[in-house]
């Protein structure tokens, strides 16, 4: 029988220590960490960036069917992808969390595994934290600091008309991989006798379950110096965040449908569930690929990279937002990315 | 009829936008704040605090009792309140909320209203955040950032044997106002029609749902050049948090029944439900006072600071933590604070 401590049994600090006490830092400013009621962070001659994200229970993960250890180190990536987004490094991390007290003692160390996973993949130091009791569901907080050489952050407002539109990796496969749980899930609820189908679905479901953040890009960016007049990460799905820069930035844009970088599993997996792929990878949220733009003259510098689709251009606000498909036709990019108020 | 604005009509976006549109920054090192994935910070030649507290509904407070506004005060103050006991200066926060759509908008305008007042009461720039839906209660995470001068932050663990334990304004009084509103609402239930019995008791009240941090104290160490040599604030009672810097120190202490402050309306309400003031003053959290120890040296310095008591000393840790009674005798120190992971 596997073991199972009650969180009540090393209370909050005891419990704290427990997940905390084999942290080493990375970064050399990390002055202070945990146990106190502050980290210390020095920044000489940097500047700072932060970003905060909340999951929920039943809202953004549905412990069903997603290993804590990789919840663990999801929540830790979608912040990380944030960071990088403003052309930052990651270099802290804090971390709150809500849990009820069905959770043991073993089941936080599993998502701490994960959370220790992608500190140390990306480099980051856990330097705070909180941890309470919940009433219901689990609920992570994680607010990730960066460095970035002063003035050099890229923001969302400041693309140009005329400038390319670009995406790292290749999109829709976390939609594709939710998907694919959720009805695996209904099945599973309707005779749990029936094992899940996830063969030849590996790539989607580790889309979904275990997404990287961009870092590679960034290091090409520094490397080839190249600057992105705007830039973002994919969270609510391509269209609702393309729209974000275009209305910030105060332009219009034209997408290609056959620019749409796609995956084939993730092409064959839409094609099993009678979805289009071009849907998915528009609307499709979650994949924390980038979305930059570039000035025309900047082409060059990144055509060989093959982790880099050009799939557009920036246009005058009045040319409103386009995409041209493979057929010929035209239509206006709406926003059906995922709404966090709606009913799903 | 007042407005009601269902918070499904904005979407997330538009909600954050209606939130935080009147934002204006108090501190020059707020480059960048809410609407892209980050915010930017500069930190030249300081150093950087981070401190992240979780409120969850239903276990730190009571929406039946809890005014909107104030708790979006106190969501913000209770963090201000951790960057302080480093010594430092907050500067930015930020504020990710998970809430039902039970909510309107105007219900998180009042939550926001709190918020703002307690920014711009201690000049801090709300700078990024994440607003989502719960499927269940209202969950608030804020981090807080604040800078202080190169190795001038105070920590728990560097307190002396021989120093004296002081704390800031007075003790008991959140524990007591809780035990009023938990006392009223049990009233309420059994009987709706009985309005609440809360005269007289505006302090303890005000001691729970709108706390202060102790700003003036960190500015009073710095006019008489008062370096604490280890320093936390009271959030889960005296004697827990005490204890904390005792642990973490290596040290023991005396502290003297006698010395602790308790505000006159606070022991007429302990006696009033029964209590023990002396018992409220070290085991009831919530009061945000700071708790910190100095050389006995620099006892003239704070002696004529009304708002400061010396309440004992620091020994060997062999002989352990002790509270000498007003009877004379003498008792050892336990951590009876609060313990977010035990039925209340």
């Amino acid at each position: 029988m596997e073991a199972r401590t009650e969180i009540e049994t090393l209370g909050e600090f005891g419990l704290i220590d427990h997940l905390t006490k084999n942290i080493e830092f990375q970064n050399a400013s990390s002055i202070l960490g945990v146990g106190d009621d502050g980290a210390v962070i020095d920044h000489y001659g940097k500047q700072t960036v932060i970003s905060t994200d909340m999951l929920v229970e039943g809202v953004h993960f549905d412990l069903m069917y997603t290993p804590l250890k990789h919840l663990g180190y999801k929540s830790v990536v979608v912040n990380l992808s944030d960071i990088y987004a403003m052309n930052a490094h990651p270099t802290q991390i804090t971390l709150s969390i809500a849990v009820s007290n069905k959770f043991s003692v073993e089941a936080l160390d599993e998502f701490y595994e994960g959370v220790y996973a992608a500190c140390e993949k990306y480099g980051v130091d856990l330097v705070g934290g909180d941890t309470s009791t919940s009433r219901s569901g689990f609920v992570i907080s994680v607010t990730a600091l960066g460095e970035v050489v002063p003035g050099q952050f890229v923001k969302r407002s400041t693309a140009q008309k005329g400038d390319l539109i670009c995406v790292s990796g290749d999109l829709g496969g976390a939609f594709l991989g939710l998907t694919l749980m959720e009805r695996e899930k209904q099945i599973f609820l309707e005779n749990p006798q029936i094992q899940p189908d996830l063969e030849n679905e590996a790539y989607i479901v580790g889309r979904l379950l275990k997404p990287e953040a961009r870092r590679d890009i960034i290091a090409f960016f520094a490397d080839n110096e190249i600057m992105p007049t705007a830039m973002m990460d994919i969270s609510d799905g391509l269209s609702s965040d393309l729209l974000h820069i275009c209305n910030q930035s105060q332009v219009g844009c034209v997408v290609y449908e056959e620019k749409l970088p796609i995956h084939e599993d993730a092409r064959m997996a839409a094609f099993k569930f009678g979805l289009d792929p071009t849907a998915a990878a528009l609307s499709g949220g979650e994949d924390y690929e980038l979305l930059f733009t570039i000035p025309q003259s900047d082409y060059d510098k990144l055509v060989l990279n093959e982790q880099i689709s050009v799939i557009g251009y920036m246009t005058d606000a009045d040319a409103g937002s386009k995409i041209l498909t493979k057929g010929g036709n035209q239509f206006k990019i709406t926003a059906q990315g995922w709404n966090a108020f709606k009913d799903q």
